[in-house]
């Protein structure tokens, strides 16, 4: 039976995103994919949004966008009135922007859900999800719990791409690939040592936002003159495909508790092994030996580039179609919608 | 009758603040007054504040202070969620922190008031108050209130301060005072203008904000060197008194639509007549001929600087105790909050 579900959107990028924006892409995903399985689904986010679902556009611009600057907490503010103004037109209301909403949800006969895509080991936010531990939130995978174990999570939903977003391509050229933000936390000069170490050559796609830029120049900037090495700046979206899909494999030696990495999942839609460093969601996505090999160390990562073609990209495709296409995701997010609705409905905290 | 009264301060200070804090010296000002008069008062601040009513301590210390760099959004977000649980408890709820609390405001049953601080004149406020058209403001000025006439204003209620703070000054030494930010909008640089003209020092008293770095120094520091110019870098709240009060007037020569602009009664309650440009509340607050000058341009204000001495002191700081201390502030503030309380106290919106 088809649901009412409202997809709650931030407002600095548009859904989905004209550029960079993890959480944007997913939303979009999951919206289209819901409305794809028959569910009537309202998206409230910037006007500059497209979507088969019904578009509330609360600001007219996405955020970051704008050139006169809206303030982003007017305008989030202005968004959570009108979707608890019209919260009983909906079975479920599916919230993508962290806390904010979080007194209105407790005081909400409809069932609330909020999917948080962030790091979640930041001090703060112990007090606050103790003072909103009846708030249920899922995460974006099992790791992302670990600072906030008293949480509400109602489950881990992995995100998932469109299954044909991206091309399985049988066969790879002579690279390895780096794809991601250019912050030390994403360590790109490991995967530079890595391909080097191989003989193999790297070509990189990354953005360097402007708290990154002193790292890129100092620590970053010096390893590009290699001939091994090929940064081409930020790619599009629709250069990723043939980028991340004809690379050998995706090098990811991150050392940070990653919420879950993207970019994974793009690499196995294309049928490309990655090779990780074991942090946050990395041991989740990856199966080792299979889809790729999860790695320790340099000498671990060394080895594991150099038997590379040991790993069937077939294996890593079929991966994808089973756990990561944006209808795994939807169908697993319908299955949370599902069980709060059957809860008894009554908000947490009736008006003093 | 005494009522209970919740008081609900910004976190970035204390209340009242270790340094520079308009809004919470008004919000210590007011609590204060308030809990004299008999009202049995709840201030929600940072645990570093000091007052005489029941402190509700949110974060342990105000959050521009704290090295820890706390998490404004989430420590004000569990402040709310703190005053609407205990909501019941009190008479009426007042609060300081602009409008993050507008959605749980319209949805609770005891009276809430909100004092606007700053400056409304941008442009995302304009759909912002019209969709909370019904949330009961207080203007610091009229003139406050003029980019959004369709809010629901209850009254102006003038910043106050306590009785004793500043002492009355009988006469005054041979400089002219210049206190507050150095921002282009404060114009120092017509200050000096003014007291160069008329051959008096200046004795100048403002801080440089990180953001106004610039312009101190490309447009304000080549006009320190004069020997008439004495700028003594940021003044601390107790050497106030006397670099005000000794001074033959206090230059207040803005350039934009200051909502109060406490200094100018700070001067008034020591007895220092004030020379205005007629911006925001600077006619509401002065009183032209008796308590200073009123000027348009640069001739008047030269003119008034040099007839200063045609103003009575006496009058100055009679006009202070007369609208604008502490304890008329409070009454009025007593006022809004009675007729608030008269009003059928129904949530304008149920719970969807």
């Amino acid at each position: 039976m088809p649901m009412r579900i409202a997809q709650v959107a931030p407002l600095i990028e548009s859904v989905p995103p004209k550029a960079y924006g993890g959480t944007e892409r997913v939303v979009s995903y999951l919206t289209e994919a819901l409305v794809d399985m028959g569910h009537d689904v309202t998206l409230f986010a910037s006007g500059d949004s497209v979507t088969q679902a019904h578009l509330v556009p609360v600001v007219e611009r996405s955020i970051r966008l704008d050139p006169s600057h809206p303030d982003w907490l007017v305008w989030t503010t202005l968004m959570l009135e009108q979707v608890f103004e019209s919260a009983s037109r909906f079975d479920v209301i599916h919230f993508h922007v962290d806390h904010l909403h979080f007194s209105l949800a407790r005081r909400c006969k409809t069932p609330c859900v909020t999917t948080l895509h962030g790091r979640q080991d930041l001090p703060d936010l112990v007090p606050l999800y103790q003072r909103f531990r009846e708030q249920p939130v899922v995460s974006i995978s099992d790791s992302q719990r670990e600072p906030l174990p008293f949480a509400n999570w109602c489950a881990t939903v992995h995100h998932g791409l469109p299954e044909d977003l991206y091309r399985f391509h049988p066969t790879a050229q002579d690279y390895f690939v780096f794809v991601g933000r250019m912050s030390p936390e994403k360590r790109v000069d490991r995967a530079i040592d890595i391909a080097l170490n191989c003989g193999v050559p790297l070509r990189i796609g990354a953005k360097v936002d402007m708290a990154d830029r002193a790292y890129f120049e100092s620590q970053v900037r010096p390893l590009l003159d290699h001939p091994l090495v090929d940064y081409v700046g930020e790619i599009e979206e629709h250069q990723k495909n043939d980028f991340i899909g004809n690379a050998r494999a995706l090098l990811f030696p991150i050392d940070w508790p990653e919420p879950f990495g993207l970019v994974m999942i793009e690499a196995l839609a294309c049928g490309t092994p990655v090779i990780g460093y074991p942090c946050g969601a990395v041991t989740e996505v990856l199966e080792h030996g299979v889809t790729g090999y999860v790695v320790n160390d340099r000498q671990q990562a060394i080895a594991a580039a150099r038997r590379i073609d040991r790993i069937d990209r077939r294996e890593c495709r079929r991966a994808f179609e089973q756990r990561f296409t944006a209808r795994v995701m939807a169908e697993r997010y319908v299955d949370v919608y599902r069980s709060l609705i059957a809860r008894t409905c009554t908000p947490v905290l009736q008006e003093a």
